[in-house]
């Protein structure tokens, strides 16, 4: 009946990356209730330090109860109502999955496929805009089943003409890459804290503009989701203090300690290092015949799709990431989907965009292969 | 930029209760992939445990990644198809709130309502289901906003009859009272961490009946919910393992850990010390003047509501709350929805079940009324 012991790890896979230990030590903090006004100015602080990573002054940004997955489903289910058409981008596994969602609430989704390892075309969405007239766009920033990084504002700029809303997601950018939410004209985002923020999974912070909540006050129909709808959030997270579901605590807490991380580093200092160490590694796995799947200018730093060498398939891919995680410690992730079995996703994300990470990594790969 | 101060607090409110060092300990370890498989391990351990605690041998029990109102529209959204008769049991908010999250499903809801602070009639509850002819019923079986604990069988049997599915409310039960699921015939329950479990909120533990699941498979429409579709989620938490969506990691470790505790003390013995810290309390206050909402018979050992004296309430009682937090360090609850002002909610869940919190709290408001 005792506790199993947990092996060390280190996290490169995409996402969850290690945490840091100022983090595991907040989260391990006395519990306060969900009302306690200690608690709520916890909260604020978050809520704060969400606004500033996202780029927004939009009120309601928040720690959603729920992982990225949910907060996917929160931006959809509060702004789109049954009949209502939406355009979505599809360029992997995460653009699917917002088909998926936004079909299950009733709208008529019209999807622009890109081939995956590329963006969307802008064109192509901007013509999708301008033909359905939907209520709601919404593609991926930071695509992480393919590595690629989608360039936000022409896009936003036709959804903006088209009088649409604006949904992104920014799971895996949020605290790896700059965003501005407020300047590129989102009207609702959501992230993950598992990602660049080096927390736990469990909470997405997310963030909806003044004109998302005036579509939501406007509603024909009740939004499907009693948890996720963001009206009743607004009345625990705003100044009401009304209470709606159980903030999860310790989570919030260990949010806070990870947007302090992040404060204390600086944002363009942050990035730099994403890029450094993204550099480091695909120079490395370059001399043992990894190739990257993206076009450098779109190349997320945080999270590398590589193609496999003959030596890796010989092995099996599957195999060889087994071994790494079982003689090395080493998580790194396989393909999604489409790209099941084809290459490799290796995150250097938050905490590990380092190059003792990107060495470690590179001298485990280079032994295994000899 | 510094974290501010944790004020130490006994949380005495309807939860969270606090959470046992040892639990926050465990969410402390640095985190596993959500498919790695000694993580896997973990969360085997985790349905394993929540198995002997529902009293089910239930395949689908798992926690869900979302808090105990995610939890109850997880249960809701799976079982209830647009246009379906829903027959649910208010005797208080949790009541209320499963009727709002089975309109938004879609259901015609028929709600049999009981004065608040007392059990339903099952008479009631037998001829609505007879009358109505519904896919579900459901009802809480320990109300947190008036501390009723609900008897389950006669309804069970009712709902059996009707060929309907019985849902659950567990959130405040699981972890203070016994349960038995299989024995009851319940096809659906939902619980919280932050009760009698003493975890952190975040997570719900749930459980889903081969017979739910034939219902679900058995769906003309998708579940509304892509994120809390349990087809989907038993292809994560079954043998598939297929990804779904990136699991609270750190939350389950600390329910391993908690569960762990239940099961050294045994859920007898876990029983008993609730109902003696729960008598201790209100003989204690009965000398203070409050008095017991609730008849014997149906008090939750857990959570007692209590009608304030006069004393109290020229004070005002939520000044008084803020006295007994901010002098005293303790926080109880107020009264909701039509009980708002009018009495306590007082918990001793889980490790606050013991007549040393029972004594600090009573000393305390002796002190304040003196």
């Amino acid at each position: 009946m005792s506790a199993p012991a947990i092996p060390e790890r280190l996290l490169l896979g995409p996402g969850p990356s290690n945490v840091h230990p100022r983090v595991l030590a907040a989260m391990g903090q006395p519990l306060l209730g969900h009302l306690d006004p200690a608690f709520l100015e916890i909260v604020e602080d978050v809520k704060a330090g969400l606004r500033r990573l996202f780029g927004t002054a939009n009120d309601l940004t928040l720690p959603l109860s729920t992982t990225g997955s949910g907060g996917m489903e929160a931006c959809l289910v509060n702004l789109l109502e049954p009949g209502d058409h939406a355009v979505i981008g599809v360029a992997g596994v995460f653009g699917e999955r917002m088909c998926e969602v936004a079909r299950r609430a009733g709208a008529n989704v019209h999807r622009v496929d890109a081939a995956w390892g590329t963006p969307l075309d802008e064109a192509e969405m901007a013509a999708a805009i301008a033909r359905s007239a939907p209520r709601v766009v919404a593609f991926v920033h930071a695509e992480t089943s393919t590595g690629v990084c989608q360039p936000v504002e022409a896009i936003a700029a036709a959804t903006r003409e088209a009088g649409a809303y604006l949904v992104l997601d920014c799971v895996t950018s949020l605290g790896g890459l700059p965003l501005a939410l407020d300047d590129w004209g989102v009207d609702a985002a959501y992230a993950g804290t598992q990602k660049c923020l080096s927390c736990p999974p469990g909470l997405s912070p997310a963030s909806f503009s003044a004109r998302a909540m005036e579509r939501v006050a406007a509603r024909r129909t009740p939004v499907q989701s009693w948890y996720l709808d963001v009206s009743l959030l607004a009345a625990y997270y705003g100044h009401q203090r009304v209470y709606h579901h159980t903030a999860p605590i310790s989570a919030i807490y260990g949010l806070a300690e990870g947007l302090r991380r992040v404060e204390e580093e600086g944002m363009a200092a942050r990035e730099k290092r994403h890029r450094e160490a993204a550099g480091r590694l695909l120079e490395g796995l370059a001399l043992l015949g990894f190739q990257p799947l993206v076009d450098e200018r779109f190349r997320l730093p945080q999270l590398s799709a590589v193609r496999l060498p003959p030596k890796v398939m010989e092995i099996g891919e599957a195999e060889l990431r087994r071994r790494l995680l079982d003689r090395w410690g080493i998580e790194v992730g396989g393909g999604l989907g489409a790209l099941a079995g084809t290459l490799w996703r290796i995150g250097l994300m938050g905490e590990n965009a380092r190059p003792e990470c990107v060495d470690r990594l590179l001298g485990a790969v280079r032994d295994e292969l000899d």
